[in-house]
């Protein structure tokens, strides 16, 4: 179902580093091209890439984690190139790396469903070669598609993350390596993309300040790893409309009423009073004032499209 | 704002095919490469890509449009190569072209709002050349990435449609042309995809089955356009869990019911009723039977998550 937890034992080592803050970069960093290769953890963490020296999850339980590395590398029955199936971090016994406790939903468990709940891309590092004779290549940016908890054949529960390559890089093996075999998840079923909820960086912002509370009905949906919101621009962004990306543009919104507002089911007017298929009084706060210029924009579009 | 509609005058032909219901292939044509030209409407036609021989929308106000002619072609100031911004269908006068009515929420207009609702793919044929020696060039399949209402330059309603490139196959561009601008689209505000909504082949038909009403909270989201729901698989799609895509694994759900669900904030006993952050009795009807087994494969993740 999950990892052979015996057969793996990642990340040990606190996620916290030692001398406290650190500057977390998500994403990608800046000239370190994908397929890079490294010849030892401290030159990895020299690059950026993965500061940690040890743990296999560099991030933190609020910001979310950055990257990962991937020991058991591509040999892996669940490492599928585009698509791996990561075990999280264990308690395990020092000497004989087997998993001694239930796994916890904190430290890099915690950051990476943090990750997937803020949609963040997860820089992925996998150990080549054998344990004596290591190195690691930096392969790309990953997100958390799906996370659950499930018992590993040790009996303890361990949390494992399913990982999609976000990227559109290939990982470039060395000579003589068989390619990585991308694609290779059987069968995947045929679907269609009904929606895609982007994250600008200025929404988090707007998101925390309402303690991701729906600023129309009022919902908040909590779960796991922090509660959810969705951002949305009240003028849109990109052309023709070219609102921008402000907080005074943007709307804490619950999913159920970013849908109504986006497909203009409901507008707001400059007193606050929702028009349409959600009633009552937009919650605005004294550290988030909202531009009546932009209100009124989108109540010119409601109003063409639902006269 | 929108298309200047004195300037484009498209779809005035009914999307509605005078032999009644036509058969109708959402996506990829087979052996029809993206970049493939035709020399007149109705070698277009014959190919399957387009299939009306006049109209500039190929759909259904049901099932949604499954393909666009850009007539302005490649010149239009709206036309980003993967990006564009398309004017829907107008009341035009046979004589001038000019617009000479309201747009209204109907026909192609309405068949393109279905496929923003649904996600689905619209191909994408651009005109070539001058109005007297036209050919037409398929350029592969966009996704309605939102829609709107507004005033056109004549002063009538129009109805716009962003159109976003969702395949990753390049627009072969003949010899002596110059390449399509793409990803021209100024300074396109970073972000971070914090969720995608994928619908399998099934699922529409169990969110009808429902009238889009959420099974767990009876949440039904009305919009322009027809209801929105989400389709959640039971025992989730994909490796390790392998789920079926099948109806007796998918449940219809709102959004937030939906975030909740996949996040194992709350599960659903054998008798339907539910447990945790949604409270209720899973509304299942005779026509629609949910299989035990996967409630039973959820409700452990569920437990395992939050023990």
């Amino acid at each position: 179902m999950c990892f052979p937890s015996s057969k793996k034992v990642y990340n040990y080592v606190s996620v916290i580093p030692p001398g406290g803050f650190a500057v977390r970069t998500f994403g990608e960093i800046k000239n370190i091209a994908v397929g890079t290769e490294f010849p030892s953890r401290a030159a990895l963490a020299a690059s950026g890439i993965h500061k940690p020296t040890q743990a296999g999850i560099s991030g933190s339980t609020t910001a979310g984690a950055d990257s990962i590395v991937v020991s058991g590398g591509y040999e892996d029955d669940e490492d599928y190139g585009d698509y791996i199936i990561y075990g999280g971090q264990v308690t395990a016994d020092p000497n004989t790396k087997r998993q001694i406790a239930d796994a916890e939903l904190d430290r890099g468990n915690l950051a990476l469903v943090v990750s997937y709940n803020k949609g963040l891309p997860v820089r992925v590092t996998r150990g080549l070669g054998s344990t004596k004779q290591r190195t690691y290549r930096y392969d790309g940016l990953y997100q958390v598609e799906r996370w659950w908890a499930d018992r590993g054949k040790s009996g303890y529960r361990i949390y494992c993350f399913a990982l999609r390559k976000i990227d559109d890089k290939p990982i470039l093996t060395p000579a003589g390596e068989l390619p990585l075999p991308f694609n290779q998840e059987p069968e995947r079923v045929k679907s269609y993309t009904t929606r895609i909820v982007r994250d600008t960086l200025v929404s988090e912002r707007v998101k925390k300040k309402h303690d991701y509370t729906c600023q129309a009905c009022s919902t908040r949906i909590e779960r796991l790893g922090g509660a959810y919101a969705e951002a949305a621009h009240i003028k849109p962004l990109g052309r023709p409309h070219n609102g921008p990306d402000k907080a005074n543009n943007i709307l804490c919104l619950c999913p159920n009423c970013r849908v109504l507002f986006d497909s203009w089911a409901f507008t707001i007017e400059d007193d606050g009073k929702l028009l349409g298929a959600v009633k009552g009084i937009l919650n605005e706060i004294e550290t988030h004032k909202i531009n009546r210029d932009y209100l009124a924009y989108h109540r010119r579009l409601y109003n063409e499209a639902n006269l």
